[in-house]
């Protein structure tokens, strides 16, 4: 049980009744105990790890929010300096053996769990939430030397890890890197490039940094074919200093808390034998990197949906909390100046702001609770094939639909809050700036897009997306009488166009087919909401609290309000509209 | 003529060609010259003013924006601290006379030139921004004895003004403030109260401080009924300081050049005469003092909606410049690695986000100007009070409208530029954190829905909305053939929707009927925009350089992919749905 206090600062960041219905009500997670593999666990230990990360988040994580963002990491030249809070909680985090234990847990309450921390305080989480990454590829592709190396002392926190992928001209254009590994006799490479925006790049929080690097062989084939991974720790086994430089800092509009390097390999700042170039240890194939980094693409990119989904909750609870609380205004029907002015609560237009940040932030983050559901079916269930099918059509909306929605959620909390929300007094505008890098980084919005429509719908002949469709239509099916079957028709006709226009799009051999990408993926990702809302509303059975009355009319409110943006954005892709492609670039 | 670093500087604020184009071939602006009150004016002149603006923006505004910013005033519990370059763009301001020429000039004039300050430098922007807005509302309400003693020096710069209408306690809500006025033997009044959100409210940048304050006579009617305007220097005539005191500064998420104070009136922290109360001179007539201040409230509303707009243009600008530059990818046709990578502007994706930019930014400034030759048909024109009736219905729109759209186009700025824009090395972050406060002063976005929705097309038996659905019929006629002819047609059948729309929502005693406001003031902004494209289009006429082709393309775009969104607003308007008004807050 957690302490009150723990208890109220922990009910502004995320609902744990929500979090109960989603897990148990919805999507069964007790049923993945039975499997051998999560057979150590029970719903208590479940129930512990909940409150434990509650417990953490609201105590050790959220308190020093504020200030991280205030007082961001300084570069001297040398060192990098960052206010003491950070180490202080990420030790208290390693102590209580999270990490260790969220890799026997299903990914599903971990997911749930690490949502505390995305919603307290994302710039402090990214340094676990690297390093957790880092030892989830390393387990995967890593020789047992280098698991043994790494991957241990990254579980117990006392190493970092950090993913080295953009390079200052190369930013989503992987074929354009120019790192190069040059082979040594002794089996190791020396690297020599610059990366560009490694989150967690350099700091002081641990004994050892292991980046993971992509990087070309010389003489591999071009593009994309001819990246391979490296690890290249900041400390070599000897303790002897890699050569990797902190080129510096950047400075960001939110995240601050998070260190955000440019990082020179191999320009001679340290010389472990005399010689320019870090020494790293090939991950994997050569040549096979990019496919050993896209293996733990699913997981990082729900990750980061999930990390948009958190601050979107914890910026819905707060403004729920001011709008009960600050009066200003009299409904119109009694519009008497001498009676008290009533909670803003009361103003339909503030339900209207609150309804659309719940709608967005439960939605997100039921969705990224369904893939993480999905990842324990890809690695531990009946079906593994199916599942990761599904998993793939998936990722780019479970990162992408957060990304854009909880920013626009973020957005509404601030409009509650009125003037004060634009005051760094108080929480939300932070949300709202942190958040406003998910669209970017881990592949950007336009790059999901294209991810999507020219990738995961297409390939194995869309049996992504059929299936996809055949798990809307197995909800459809379920909702017989009423209101639900009255939603699951309006959802059955916007999938219906969907699948057309999906059709339509790949039946041409137009090189342009792609131009409205992105709009394809706001339609689909409204599409997967609605569905997941409809999921929630089935849910909820014949209860009738407060909390599923909640529920329903967030379902109301998503198919009333929101599905029908999908209307005229279909209406365009039906249209194969040109206008963008027929924009000639000097008309600007 | 300018200098050519200056060009390429003002060259990234906003486009001096489409300000020609919009005040020329759109606006006829040279017709007003005509007229006896502007007689001593040319093109010449205005040709001149807008060079001025442009280049002390450039010069003297843009190049302390940033450090502004980073580096925001500071009280030390005595006084208010800011970087020097504000006080220097501020002298060099007055220096050119341009404030004084600005109200001899008309009003569609003045708007373009100021657009280049707010572009360059909101923060130091709001200073003089204040101050003109204070000059105003003497002008009109004040005596000739307060003219005397506070426009003059306003004009030169020397004194500065401020706007003090909420209160801790009653942001949107005025009926609720509770400074007090206490007449006094000699005529002039001593207020008691605090003041909340005052921009410029506190700071060294001339030798005095106007401050223009609703405040309550007591014994007055209840309510708004009750607010009297008075004027409170922060220096008497005699020198003293009156009692005013800063009780601190509001710290923002943007904005942060301009000082945002909490300011105490009446609390004895200055006693001019031994006695505590600050001492103020009523303006205009008692319990008449919203109406004062509601007579500046379109100005100042749309000079709100034009910074909006030149903040979007700004960024717009940037974006397409660092789109023609920054290289990445390949076009789907030529996915060769081994080729090199092309400006990102050859992505249809990225046109995507640049055409909905320009669509903001352009059809933003278009409103803005088109408000400010209404003004001046107002003040000059033949037809005073139609051109006000217009003005009415428009100005809630050409506030909301820009400060909703343009902060979406500087986030569209942010995501062109990759992580790149969300780095406080580029500007783009920062027009985003800026633009974000438009929303929220002078009135919300739901105080501007109520405004529309709730008094401006129905005032007058809804006068002023038939005035303008007249005139986006009289746009239409002249569309007779080809793609305006589609386009009007289009144009028309949302316009007939929103007729009937409106007469359907009042058409009912519902006291609810209002509580769509926000859903209605942003379908009917979209209709506005969608208009002013159609005349921008018609203004091209058949000339055909790429600067009309691409406003033709701007004009399709907006009327392919964002006049189709108010489809399911107006069908949730006629549908009068209730799900924010059945939701019950203890659901949330």
């Amino acid at each position: 049980m957690l302490g009150s206090m723990t208890t109220q600062g922990a009910a502004l960041l995320l609902s744990r009744r929500d979090l109960d219905f989603l897990l148990h009500d919805w999507l069964d997670a007790e049923s993945l105990l039975t499997r051998p593999r999560f057979a150590e666990h029970s719903r208590e230990t479940v129930d512990a790890v909940l409150d434990l990360a509650a417990e953490v988040a609201a105590e050790h994580f959220a308190p020093h929010n504020k200030r991280a963002d205030a007082e961001e990491p300084t570069f001297d030249g040398r060192r990098v300096h960052m206010i003491p809070e950070v180490r202080k909680a990420l030790d208290v985090l390693a102590q209580t053996g999270l990490i260790e234990s969220s890799t026997e847990l299903p990914h599903v309450v971990s997911t749930a769990a690490f949502a505390w921390f995305q919603a307290a305080n994302p710039g402090t989480w990214a340094y676990p939430f690297l390093t957790i990454a880092a030892a989830n590829l390393l387990r995967a592709h890593g020789t047992p030397e280098q698991i043994d190396a790494y991957v241990g002392p990254m579980a117990e926190g006392r190493f970092h890890g950090t993913m080295c992928l953009s390079e200052p001209q190369a930013g989503s254009s992987l074929a354009d890197i120019t790192t190069r590994a040059e082979p040594q006799p002794d089996g190791t490479h020396r690297l020599f490039g610059n990366k560009m925006w490694i989150s967690a790049g350099e700091h002081e929080l641990g004994e050892n940094i292991v980046h993971l690097v992509l990087a070309k062989i010389p003489g591999g084939p071009p593009g994309v074919k001819g990246i391979s991974l490296f690890a290249v720790p900041k400390f070599l086994a000897d303790g002897q200093r890699n050569d990797i430089a902190l080129a510096g800092l950047n400075h960001k509009m939110g995240y601050r808390g998070t260190t955000n390097t440019l990082l020179n390999f191999g320009e001679g700042a340290h010389t472990p034998d005399g010689r320019p170039g870090a020494v790293g240890q090939l991950v994997g194939p050569p040549n096979g990197g990019l496919a050993c980094m896209f293996h733990m693409m699913n997981e990082a990119r729900i990750g980061v949906g999930a990390g948009a989904a958190a601050l979107g909750y914890t910026g819905y609870l707060k403004s729920v909390d001011y709008a009960r609380t600050r009066t200003q205004g009299r409904p119109p029907a009694g519009k008497d100046p001498a009676a008290p002015p009533v909670p803003i609560i009361e103003h339909p237009d503030v339900r209207r702001m609150l309804l659309a940040q719940k709608c967005y932030a439960e939605g997100a983050l039921a969705l990224v609770l369904y893939c993480g559901r999905l990842l324990d079916e890809q690695h531990t269930g009946a079906d593994p094939e199916g599942a990761l099918l599904l998993l793939d059509v998936l990722t780019p909306i479970a990162k992408s639909w957060p990304s854009q929605w909880c920013v626009v959620a973020n957005d509404l909390a601030i409009q509650v809050h009125g003037g004060y929300g634009y005051t760094r007094e108080y929480d939300v505008e932070q949300h709202y700036r942190d958040n406003r890098l998910n669209p970017i980084h881990e592949g950007t919005h336009g790059i999901q897009a294209l991810d999507l429509l020219g990738r995961k719908v297409v390939m194995q002949d869309g049996a992504g997306l059929t299936l996809l469709r055949e798990r809307v239509a197995a909800t459809c099916a379920r909702a017989t009488t009423g209101e639900p079957a009255e939603l699951a028709a309006q959802l059955t006709a916007v999938w219906d166009r969907i699948i057309a226009v999906t059709a339509q799009i790949h039946s041409t051999a137009d090189p342009d087919r792609l131009a409205d990408a992105t709009t394809y993926l706001e339609a689909v990702g409204h599409a997967v909401i609605a569905w997941i809302w409809l999921e929630q509303y089935l849910a909820c059975g014949d209860r009738d609290e407060p909390f599923h009355r909640g529920k329903r009319q967030a379902a109301r409110f998503f198919f009333r309000r929101e599905l029908p943006r999908t209307g005229p954005q279909l209406d365009l892709l039906a249209a194969l509209d040109r206008t963008t492609v027929e924009m000639d670039p000097g008309w600007f």
